[in-house]
């Protein structure tokens, strides 16, 4: 009997690629490369030629001037709060927040405010490159519905806090109709329900602790804003003896399923904490500086050991969800504060938004790189575009050069929302007037 | 006899526009006006109604949905060089020169080097809304000549230096070099030769009392890189006995037609001198962060009444020529460094790359600004982009939230350069062919 080449594989997808950067495992570019996907992951990353006597796929994707690379993960906002984007600038924060933000919250912040906010929000986010986002915001249901129906992943983290909002009178409230949010998702793949007891001067010992307990038992994340401010870290000192960062971790909060969020103003001890409890920090750059928040050591943090993420916060003090931005800013501003030019290096800085995100959310079994076996959330940026040439290095190019514009195609679990730019999966036409019929109101309220 | 209607004047152009900041006056912003282009100059900015009355333009241009807005001047950078874009990142300042940059310098600069490159930067500034930029690099007469055949504005100022360059073998080639530009282009309106002292510690006190006294006498800028890190702040006082800042002053170098390139690691006497002398800073956010130089203070400079412009530096540090996206890189790090948010506004930081940097040219009379007389330096940016939605206050929004892809037309002197995105007087195509072919060597011999 003579041997006979196996018969090609059927699957669903098979994207070839200039450049591809599967961060897992970390450091390298493959050159000329494939990612085959079927069934909504990736079941193949490998060499074009090798890829073609292999699969026969149902659709081929040749990107010839493009890199490839996992999906963008950002790891802090309200979403809703896109529809704020530059309502107030240049103001002292409590100003802003007293005299804009708030009010203007109180008007107008309701489902369908966070619906409409939201979608714009998931459209900025899926043109830039973002594949999953986390959320922290009123009506969590009504996030995790638009997201969910627009199959994009999130992390929904449902506020708590010690007084009354619009979604609720107080903790006992915001935390069952939370773990109702929770309930509901369980076992999805696309959102993942997470506790977002707000910050340390909103919550007390109480709450903090059932959450504690709560997310134990249940294996969940937590999020919290956390050192955001000098003033914050003064006030607790003042009230409650202790730093922050040392109350969360008497309370048992930090641990590896902890998002700590912001982190300016920490010293040797709260780094410390940090490192011990294995808890994330979620980097902000862009929000702290606009906010005067000040500067969190990311170089220092990372050198430590410390797992670091990137989130745009909201666009209200950002003002853009360009996650791709927000990597040069953090890959830049790392090397002035540290006073080393090597910190936070292209690669260190694309795998906070990819495989360390992914580590924060428990999901680094399905997120975060493009490696055989996880979900096919994969994005392609266009590398040709004359007037950032030469390049030298794409992964360089991705953090100090490229132009979120440039992002061509996003897929999420193998189906495709951007293809040459276009998002194919969002009527913006009907969101427009949404928006702006938003904005007309809002605007009106504003003085 | 009755009263007649005078008859409309006859213009060369005029431009109307959803928004128009004309930066002078300050902080305000027009709606529904127009431009009237004569000649390649503004001879009026008037509500759109009368325009249509008073005038009648062999072309008009209705921009419905954009912000109008002068040409952005980047007031300091080093064109050819985005040739060594991305070429080597995340590296310590001495191996990047040493084992980098300087190489590869001497290896590949000549005349053909920096008529490429220029021609690349060239383009790139244009796409970007610059109308008018400064360099210094060798073989400046080059530079010169590739802006002034290309239509865009410069300020070249030819490099001095104590040592031999491919350029030249010492201050006395180099000043006699430069001189000989400086008479080619002494009535130009499209090129301003200024001197280029590279720096205090490459250039001994003989050479610079020449250019105080040279440039007094022909009334021409000088521009120097100045106190860009501590160690160079340190060494000279090692060496010196003075602060660079202070040993300028002592040459006599300080004066209005001065600009001073970094600044970051000043002091109050410092800022005292810059005060006191006229001088100009030019801030180079990006470059400063990614070299880890150091933190410029923006917002005491300009409290303190300095004249404070706004540079990319080269595409090798930064690694683009983006002035919008360093407009919002000034404007956020202002906040943070002063630990103010309400530091560095959106209608200071445009003043910065418009009438601040025409001012720091000696060319207020021409530039910075849209009023009646000016050169018609003019672009707009289309805000009606879905993703950059809402749109409440449009100065904002140009330094928050606005992608540079944005920019959709470019006026210098009343000439289009770029119509809804695409350049219109470049030849891309053959540009990029270069472009590759010099990136192919340049890869080569770089390890």
């Amino acid at each position: 009997m003579s041997e006979t080449a196996a018969a090609p594989q059927a699957i669903d997808l098979l994207i070839s690629a200039r450049w591809i950067v599967p961060v897992v495992p970390e450091n390298i570019v493959l050159e000329h490369h494939a990612v085959a996907v079927d069934d909504g992951r990736i079941i193949a990353v490998l060499p074009l030629a090798e890829a073609e006597a292999r699969f026969q796929p149902k659709q081929k994707k040749a990107l010839g001037r493009h890199v490839l690379l996992p999906g963008l993960i950002n790891m802090h906002g309200h979403a809703a709060m896109t529809l704020f984007r530059g309502l107030a600038d240049d103001l002292p924060l409590m100003t802003w927040l007293n005299d804009h933000i708030w009010p203007a919250e109180r008007r107008f912040v309701d489902e369908n405010f966070v619906a409409d906010g939201t979608l714009l929000a998931i459209a900025e986010m899926i043109r830039g490159g973002t594949t999953t986002f986390s959320d922290m915001y009123f009506f969590p249901e009504v996030t995790a519905e638009v997201a969910h129906s627009h199959r994009i992943r999130s992390q929904i983290c449902f506020p708590v806090l010690d007084f009354p909002t619009s979604w609720g009178s107080g903790p006992e409230e915001y935390l069952r109709k939370g773990l109702n949010l929770y309930d509901r998702y369980r076992n999805s793949e696309w959102i993942n329900v997470g506790f977002g007891p707000h910050a340390p001067y909103t919550l007390s010992d109480g709450p903090m602790r059932q959450i504690v307990s709560l997310a134990e038992e249940i294996d969940a994340t937590i999020q919290i804003h956390l050192h955001e401010t000098a003033f914050e870290v003064q006030e607790a000192i003042n009230n409650t003896g202790l730093r922050p960062t040392q109350r969360l971790a008497e309370l048992g909060m930090l641990t590896p399923r902890t998002q700590c969020v912001h982190m300016t103003q920490i010293d040797d001890h709260d780094v410390r904490l940090l490192v011990e409890s294995g808890a994330t920090v979620v980097h902000c750059p862009e929000s702290n500086l606009k906010l005067a928040s000040g500067f969190c050591p990311t170089e220092k943090l990372r050198a430590a050991g410390v797992n670091l993420t990137l989130g745009t916060d909201g666009a209200a003090s950002n003002n853009d969800l360009d996650l791709l931005g927000e990597m040069r800013t953090a890959a830049l501003l790392a090397k002035a504060v540290s006073g080393n030019a090597a910190a936070l290096n292209a690669h260190q800085t694309l795998a906070m938004t990819t495989i360390n995100a992914a580590r924060a959310l428990g999901r680094d079994n399905d997120l975060g790189s493009l490696e055989t076996g996880k979900l096919a959330d994969i994005i392609a940026i266009d590398l040709s575009d004359d007037l950032c040439q030469p390049v030298y290095d794409p992964v360089s190019h991705l953090v100090y050069s490229v132009n979120s514009r440039q992002v061509s195609h996003n897929w999420i679990g193998g189906e495709l929302h951007l293809e040459n730019g276009e998002l194919l999966r969002i009527d913006l036409h009907s969101l427009r007037e949404r928006v702006a019929d938003w904005a007309t109101r809002i605007r009106a309220e504003d003085r």
